[in-house]
């Protein structure tokens, strides 16, 4: 609308179109004037900072590649999340770029061809209770690192030794991050432990391990969410690309 | 904005403004383009032809009172769903225009006094298994008519006696119904039944009877979405007023 | 039983049948008086003008192949949902007839060789919410057509880019949709937007993509549910053809 | 302890124990008194009159004809229930005795070589609302025939078209049948129609067919146990052999 | 339809009816011979042999004194459940016949004034599990009795202490009960053992007592559907009087 | 049996019965064998040392007291639980025999009148998480003391304050606790966090407060069955006095 | 520990303690090192800066009081949440200090007398979708200026018109909101609407209202969890608390 | 700390330090204080008797033997469960040490070569109630040994044949097991039986056998939380590592 716009008005006032012409095209637009709105959230990723993802499960490898060329047009870095070997291959063959890709997380995340080189604002830390939280937890670290914060990781604390914490949560206090990513399956209770003992916000960040009651999260789920430690907010089973983005613009924020 | 769209383009015109600040002025507007939208959507009880409802469940008399009495400022007719007798008393009582209470039903329509004559306009039938289900499906009754459609009700039909649907249903045929609301709890299972017997499309209304496994509409809405009978489609337990305005919307565009 | 009713009473007053005869025919028929009731619903097609479906998923290409050709004796379309590649190809080659098979909906649509050459009459909008939800709405397509009704589709809108969503509904509007089908998985929140915008009712259609708490349709099932937007009906979960015979139903009807 | 009861009392008799000696013997048992109740359970097959079944899922072929062997010592008739192709081919190869194999029903009865003749007593009706129901009705059919009952089945009714059990239930009446077995998936309707149609008392069946909200049988369960209709009783799903054999132990005394 | 289909016949051959007006007057029933279905179906009760129910919870004195009278029209006797002491004592004082009242069961029975004396036809055994599964178990008991089955009782028999089933079923085996109803609440676990020791068939009747995890009934329906027992079927939680009808229905066969 | 098993062989030795007769009477005894068993099972209370419970919601106050002095006619210790005010007052009032009450737990507990002055065997400790734990606690402590097992307690400990454990716990190790009940509600962590710090096993007892998803319980129950705490067992939620029993059971066994 | 601890060491120096009794001390604290964790942790409130909490629900005017002054004494605010007329009357009557009660919120805001003049640092939006979800939004605002954080709301902005959004957003903006709570019962959409149009992070708080299927918050819940809106984080249902608190650290720890 | 401990005071006695400076350094220590906390925890295989248990599912071969070896150079003992064939074989090719393994639990059991050899004190009972439950119940019997506690075992004793329970009872008694574990899927009946006829606490073991409504351990683990038998204490679906630590735990504590 913006170019056209000018044009409208210059159309006005060239007496090209009368003031009640003008007035009448913009109310026609009518629903159009929605697309101004649409115009806006085209550039959703540029307006909140977090890139666009891929989710690439259930997609052709041609798909993938190409639904990450088009967002690549539009915005400087893309995630492509839960891919597999062979289309990580294909994005690394077939799109202009950088990659990186951590096989644990199954993210790839894709910079543009030339874009302007990071600089890391704020920080993140994440944590991860045990070995089946770590690619969950990896989802995490990859969207943080896209948005240009820093991540300060530590997998495999684990509450049953609750000691084991100590390190790291000191590193990250001094690290001064902004907000924590809390990963955990199982009774899910580090992320409460975590936001006992940290003055930043927490995001907690339930995996789907564990069998039977209560397994593939649920109890995890329920569990942060009926938490009482203050600064803790959650987000749903093996989300770690939402707690990312969410830990990052906090972080980000805090940083300024 | 339609007011102030004329008036800008007249300054623009008049010279008050240049073109270049006029395109900016629209173009400022950014989130005020939603406006317009939000203009559009004020009158969306107008637009759809669905009344506006006021749930009154949990709501103090005043504000009850006071609520109907803003929505017949815009609307001719407004309804108050599961009223209490105070509640309906004091509709009737303290705000202008007519007012009709089916107690069955627990909801007041209100039309603003001197609203033009109602002419309906297309039929819908209503259709309840059991005596307990006909507080739910008069609550869609009352919004048909609300909606100045023809309701045509038969109610405690019940599945068992599949027999009792026959005259009903002849004639429902008869009055040219464009759509049907069958209202059901326990199993549930009259909605699909009727829906393989009539050519109109059913709105599946599931009721919160029944006990144990299932009880209290479960049982209903599952059967329901379930079924493969073509052309039924279910609203949520207990919510006769959104299946009486699906059906009296579909009733009046098959009546045109 | 119309053909030999005439009959019978023909060899009754021919003396062919005595009237006792003639009684004990009719009353022998016994439960065959439901018999009428059966010839009625053997026809159940026909009446209500919705093709039988062959739910093809766990049946043998043999099986998928004899239950096509016998419906298609009786009825002019026969659809085939849930198809394999394996299937899909063995109703092209084996049953007479034309076919119509879209892989992303996996439905195969037969139609008897020489049935009368199809009119469209009237139309249905078809939303879908993102590329997961493309299969079901395609389902839904599939049905829509083989009832004779037109459908305009616009997949892949998504509710995070509402502004999407301007031109694919005026473009609906314009062509005089009857109602519109909106698939929508994960949260599910476009159906209501959407019954929210438009004055023709809304079938929602939940898929069943989403993980973790309230994945695989049930947030989305729910969430339609719940709505407060007027004209909202759904249907189950990933039922596709549901959506598009209960859809094609309504806007036949608005378009007499 | 029959055999050693005798003997106990003859050496008590005959002076080879004291009165004191054979009341101490007995009150030993102690627990083996539980033993006694014991023997009466060893033979449940034969007091109960329904043959043992071995849930051959997760069995190997080796495991299955062992345990069918064992049981053959003991008893006339077994059934194994969910047999693989391979395991149903080592018992007829392996095990001896008459080998009835329905491949719908994946139910191998065994009979043992030499066992008496069998004389149905009895008759139970077996309906089948559709064709994915009709493994698991077969289900029932094997182990009501196993039990020396007449099936007399009707496969691939459905509640959408009700006039296609006039036929089936007049046959069954006029067998004579005690007690019917409706299977039905999807929303289960089919045995609450059933049961407000027969005399006998209907066993609903459940079965694990259809998808969404309420599939793989939830819906059926939960509508057959709110159903209304007076004379149904149900299993679990999927549980065609439980089915059949409360189906058979009512026809079988009916019967008598 | 059976007297006026020999007068349609008389008629056609008396010439007062030609053979296509015979026809016509048939075809046209359309419906209507659903209707004669509807007749066979109103008398529902008389061919079932199970009396009608008037669940009287969440219904007014009126309403239930005014449907029991209605149904001691067609009926010799109904039965009304669920019932108030208020309720219960308007039923005495206002409708007439013979009134009998357990209040453990809430259940009155109304036999109509006149009514041919009851002769007992088979029995029933009813077990309880607790204290709490006495007013289910007493319900079913109401019914059975209604239905002129004889029922023997034997309440807080209690999984505990198995040994205080033997006496119980000692009993209920020589009075020759053709089947037992048996409810428990909690695990309910005894269906399953009363099934493993006696031969006639169970009717599993969960109740709703219990509470945390499983509690309200669900573990007890969950265990009585898992159960291996052969013989065993069930009804829904609390539902006292499908468990009694269904009971009754199977011990009236045998009794035959 | 015993007593009559003497006199029966007696009369063998006799001749006042046959040894065939011997025999028969034995065999005829049959499920009465079963009766030895309920002889031993009658004494349930004695042998498992664990007092019955008279569990008083829903009864009348009537009830309650007739039951509590039939068992206290063969057992010296009786609890009632969850008892009222007018209930706890009678049963001091009209049962003879010393008398406990907590109003907390709403637990009294009865001892017979003269019954042998108790010594404590064993030591448990029982920890509440907050203080909506402590009612559901005090019942675990109430049958733990019934028990004649020492009972340590530190109630409100929370997990939020894990320092407030170091205490208690010490306490607890050095009085010897021979198992542990922690009572924990909303995320139920803290039974976890015990049993990775102490030796003896500990008794999870979910406590049916918090709200939301997972309130009531739930995240509790699930949390202690999903945590991977060795030594860590469960109850069902607010069953205080099941974990009580249990955890007694063991002290006592720990403490011989 | 602190202090003795200077005073051990002073008594090492001074001789009056060996360096092995010492060291012994410290080591024999053991557990006691917990403590010196508990003694950061009893200053959690002062830590994290969330003022403590009481849960008002369930408890007695005297606890809720007693409790109140007692946190008092260490922290200079204290919330009481859920609190009756009652409790509320009491707090304000009987403890020191200045008194805050919202009755929407339900929440009583206790300051020390004499407490530090509060500075705001930092915003929070804080939104409502409908009127039955202000209760437990303004329970988030009570909590967020106890934090000292300044809360701008907007209250019944709903989903269904969009429209209404944009001035609120804006206001917020250009307050420079650090962070969202957005409370939405039904289906929730409101938080994943708000968050595709910020920067700042979302709390979604859901709310318990809605019925049938999906009600209570679960749709809500379930909706906010499954939408795929960057940067939306969810507390449990009606916690608005939690929601408030974690709103308020990230907005505070953004205007540092 | 200990040895710093030491040295930390030497060095003040001698004057290295002052008073202060060492208050200093275990006050600076903070979080430190924790990492005592954390060296008892570290052992906690050696302080609770339960070695750690490597679960193998998921992980690579090479992950399970990297684990292992590390855990071996602290704890003598070392379980893998769930592992496969090709694990189990790479940790007897490439892990020094004693290995035990059998192929029905999937549980590995490491022993450090040149371990003192065992000496087993106190006695388990474990009981499987079918031939689906031994999986589970072998994985606890692992667990037990793993531990040098006796497992004296039953397998496929069933509940329909409670007889077959009364010989193992027997010899478990006169083995004087301290505790039971009880396996048991489908309707889960058994632990409630063996604890009402056992001295010693049993934990019920319920496991994933069983399908349709309550299948995969549901209906199992609810009976169990919902039975009444006095000492009987549950883990989660499937953790007989859970059953087995926390059963030998008991049984070592009796034996003492």
């Amino acid at each position: 609308m913006d170019h056209s716009l000018d044009e409208l008005f210059a159309d006005v006032v060239a007496g090209r179109l009368s003031a009640a012409e003008g007035a009448e095209r913009v109310r026609r637009l009518g629903y159009a004037s929605v697309g101004d709105f649409a115009l806006l959230d085209v550039s959703r990723a540029a307006r909140k900072g977090v890139p666009e993802v891929v989710f690439a499960e259930g997609k052709t490898v041609e798909q993938v590649v190409a639904i990450t060329r088009r967002f690549l047009e539009h915005d400087p870095v893309v995630l492509c999340s839960r891919v597999t070997e062979e289309q990580a291959a294909a994005l690394a063959a077939e799109v202009d770029g950088a990659v990186e890709h951590d096989p644990r997380s199954r993210v790839v995340v894709m910079r543009r061809a030339g874009a302007a080189p990071r600089q890391e604002r704020g920080a993140v830390g994440v944590l991860a209770a045990g070995t089946s939280d770590v690619g969950v937890a990896a989802e995490a670290v990859a969207m943080i690192r896209a948005m240009d914060v820093a991540a300060i990781t530590a997998f495999d604390v684990g509450v049953a030794g609750l000691h084991r914490l100590s390190g790291p949560l000191q590193e990250m206090r001094e690290a001064g991050v902004g907000a924590l990513v809390v990963a955990a399956g199982m009774e899910g209770a580090l992320p409460s432990v975590v936001a006992g003992l940290v003055e930043a916000p927490v995001i907690g960040l339930p995996t789907s391990s564990g069998y039977g009651y209560g397994g593939r999260g649920e109890a995890a789920l329920m569990g942060m969410l009926q938490s009482c430690s203050p600064g803790l907010a959650v987000v749903n089973i093996d989300n770690g690309i939402g707690a990312g983005a969410t830990a990052a613009l906090i972080a980000r924020a805090a940083a300024r």
